[in-house]
Formats: C-alpha cells, sequence, structure tokens
C-alpha cells in the first residue's frame, strides 16, 4: 500500500437517520481518526453478519466472492481506500496469486466485508481521512453503540440469511 | 454439466404479494417448463439491473464478482441448479482456468446474476424442474410483466447504483 497509510478497524455500523442510510465508521486505533462511510443496506448487513458472527446457512454474496477467490488460488492481501472524489470513496482490493499481484476496483463496503471474511488489513490513505474524516467527540459523527442493536433486531434473517426458496 | 439437465433464461422477475419477496421465473424455451425461485431483494435488483441494461456508475457486488472472476484469469462456463432441498434450491457455478475446472457452491440468486453478466448458460436438472416447477397458464405462477415496471419504479438508485458516499 501506499506509505503515506493508515490502518483502520471496522469501528461500528450506525444509521443515519437523516438520510435513512447505513454508516460504516473505521477508526484508527493508532491514531483515533474516524471515517465515516455512507453504505448501501445490503452490504451493511454483510458486514454486520460477519462481525456478530452469523452464519447463513448458504453462502450469502460476499462468502461466495471469498470462495471464489480462494477457489482460484488467491489471497485477498489487503485492502485499500485511496481516494475521496465527488463525495465518493474509491478503494481496491489487492490479491496475490502464485505469479503476480493483482488490484481490482471495488467500492469501500464491498471491499470491507470481504476483508472481515478474509482477515485482511484495512487502509485508508491519510489524504483521504483528511478529507472524510472526523475524530471522536467533535460532534461530527455521532458514534451511537445502539444502532447496531436497533439494526439487528431490524435484520430479517429471511431477507438476509436464507437460501433461495422454491414454491411451499 | 448433467446430461440430464434443461436449458433455462430467466423469463421475468416478479413479485409475490403473499410472502412479499422477489421470484425469479426461469424458463425453458425448448419445453415451456417454468421453474419459479423465491429469492432476496438485492439479489432480486442484480439480476434486474443487468436485464435491463442499467450499468451503475460503481461496480455493484455482483459486478465485482464478475471482475474478480475475470482478473483471476478464469472463465465462467455455465451455473447448473442441481437439486431442491428442504425447499432451497442448491446450484453450482462451473468455472474454468488455464489448467482446470473448478465448481463452487452458490445460491442460484447469485449465480443466475453473475451468469448473465458473463453470458453464461443456465442449466437446470429435470429432478429440479420437475419437483419445483411449474408451466405456462396452469396457474399455480401468475406471470405479472406489470410488476417488472412496479419493482423497477421502486428501486432506489440510491439504494443500488450508487457508490460509498462521503458526509455531505
Amino acid at each position: 500500500m501506499d506509505y503515506n497509510s493508515l490502518e483502520m478497524k471496522v469501528a461500528v455500523i450506525t444509521h443515519d437517520r437523516e438520510t435513512n442510510s447505513p454508516v460504516l465508521i473505521l477508526k484508527s486505533e493508532e491514531e483515533g481518526s474516524l471515517l465515516p462511510i455512507w453504505i448501501g443496506p445490503y452490504e451493511a448487513y454483510a458486514i454486520m453478519m460477519e462481525i456478530e458472527g452469523i452464519e447463513a446457512p448458504r453462502p450469502m454474496t460476499h462468502d461466495l466472492l471469498k470462495n471464489i477467490v480462494s477457489a482460484l488460488g488467491a489471497d485477498l492481501e489487503y485492502i485499500e481506500i485511496f481516494d475521496l472524489s465527488d463525495n465518493t470513496f474509491f478503494s481496491q482490493l489487492i490479491l496475490s496469486t502464485e505469479d503476480e499481484t493483482i488490484s481490482i476496483d471495488a467500492r469501500p463496503s464491498d471491499a470491507v466485508a470481504l476483508a472481515l471474511r478474509c482477515s485482511a488489513n484495512i487502509y485508508v490513505s491519510r489524504e483521504v481521512v483528511e478529507a472524510g474524516g472526523a475524530r471522536e467527540g467533535d460532534g461530527k459523527t455521532k458514534l451511537d453503540k445502539k444502532s447496531i442493536d436497533e439494526m439487528l433486531k431490524d435484520l430479517k434473517p429471511s431477507d438476509f440469511e436464507a437460501g433461495d426458496a422454491g414454491n411451499k
């Protein structure tokens, strides 16, 4: 990764009542900086299910992503969020095979959902953290621990954990 | 694939008002048999976006799946729905690389969303078609062409076509 990148971890997924959108909050444990990323509901569930250790009876889409990477003999080395442009975050997956290293364009939500499943590090360039970030306690980003429980309460297992069903 | 399999195509995605779930309808053009599969809302959108030719500004999860397969030098040969057990459909992706052919377990909804993106054939074993299928006009499955337009009307581009956003 860029030498100027910061390792960050998933701090929490919360919910922005104003936009009615899930927000993924990344945190640098070293520096305390936070990076909020507004993501889609399905990707939020994919991240939460991994964090909460909920195993689906059938492979969900991000489980399938992981299984394909592994079946094709590749490893996810790390993911990197490297740009914030027109209010959209850009990231890439860094995959390694026996012969080469490959980078693949991905949204941060997909990249993080895959990184968690592969125990891969999450790096964010300092420019992105400065442009899109916040700090704990500055009021710009409210970390609401309760929201996770609320979202998990709203999680309908039938929507997100089930296999594709027949006409019963 | 199994010599006993039937090639099917996506006929339509409709909506089951009773279960409030999207239903993917596969159809054998040769034999006229239909196979309804109850799937998740996100997977339904992923299939519809491809059918309707809607291109997202950032790669959605199933676009990423396709890009990973391609970047790792593999081709999706075909997908196969081979079992219906406990009211759950089971399918697999058949991928080929230079050296080998690999099969990967996947839900039919993910498999079909990927097959459409890779122009790969969809095969269904005759046993599954017999166990879970229907025929046009038998009243068991109502093909409601209007439902697609209704679902597309409800499709919020902000949820399904956007990139991950910053705090603007």
